[in-house]
């Protein structure tokens, strides 16, 4: 049963277009890394003032983000990543992670998908 | 080629139990038109303070929200969900949508996923 999960950050202002550009060329370590740990059809939407919506599809996100922590490509990505955002307090990007509520899933409702 | 869409409304702090309620029980016929009309893997997230987050995949999402507009039940809907939302001006939830940027799908830079 996948779980599909919502987070959401805030990417500074002046630094949105070398966002978009890491974003663009994820290093190869990296992405297998997310891939081998069980995140799957994740993707990363921004809004013009920084908002940024994270979306991805995990049996149990928590594990995968455990599983994300104990590798060192994570770690250095991370450490690249955080001072791109607001407000992280002193954590990095991947820390603290605050969900949002699912509220609705056209499949889980239609006929036929139950 | 499917494509991933996310967009961002705003619910009314006080009318977020009943938002979540009514999206518990979407109407069949609702359910139907938007299956029908290309919608995919659709889900709303929602923050604490009404923050409403929508995810869709959908080959055309223009030609998609046009075919749903065409139907009598999204009328029904959206005139219903209407007064849930903050700052519409005078539209339905489902027009004048803005969509944010994918600015990363993993599957897209994993090689062999191309």
């Amino acid at each position: 049963m996948s779980r599909r999960h919502c987070f959401l950050l805030r990417v500074r202002p002046d630094r949105l277009d070398e966002y978009r550009r890491r974003h663009q060329q994820v290093w190869p370590e990296m992405l297998r890394a997310l891939a081998e740990t069980g995140w799957r059809n994740y993707s990363l939407f921004l809004r013009g003032d920084g908002l940024l919506v994270g979306y991805v599809e995990a049996d149990d996100l928590q594990a995968s983000l455990d599983a994300m922590a104990r590798t060192d490509v994570n770690a250095r990505w991370q450490a690249e990543m955080a001072p791109f955002f607001v407000g992280l307090e002193g954590g990095g990007p991947d820390e603290g992670l605050v969900l949002l509520q699912e509220v609705f899933h056209l499949e889980d409702q239609l006929p036929g998908n139950s």
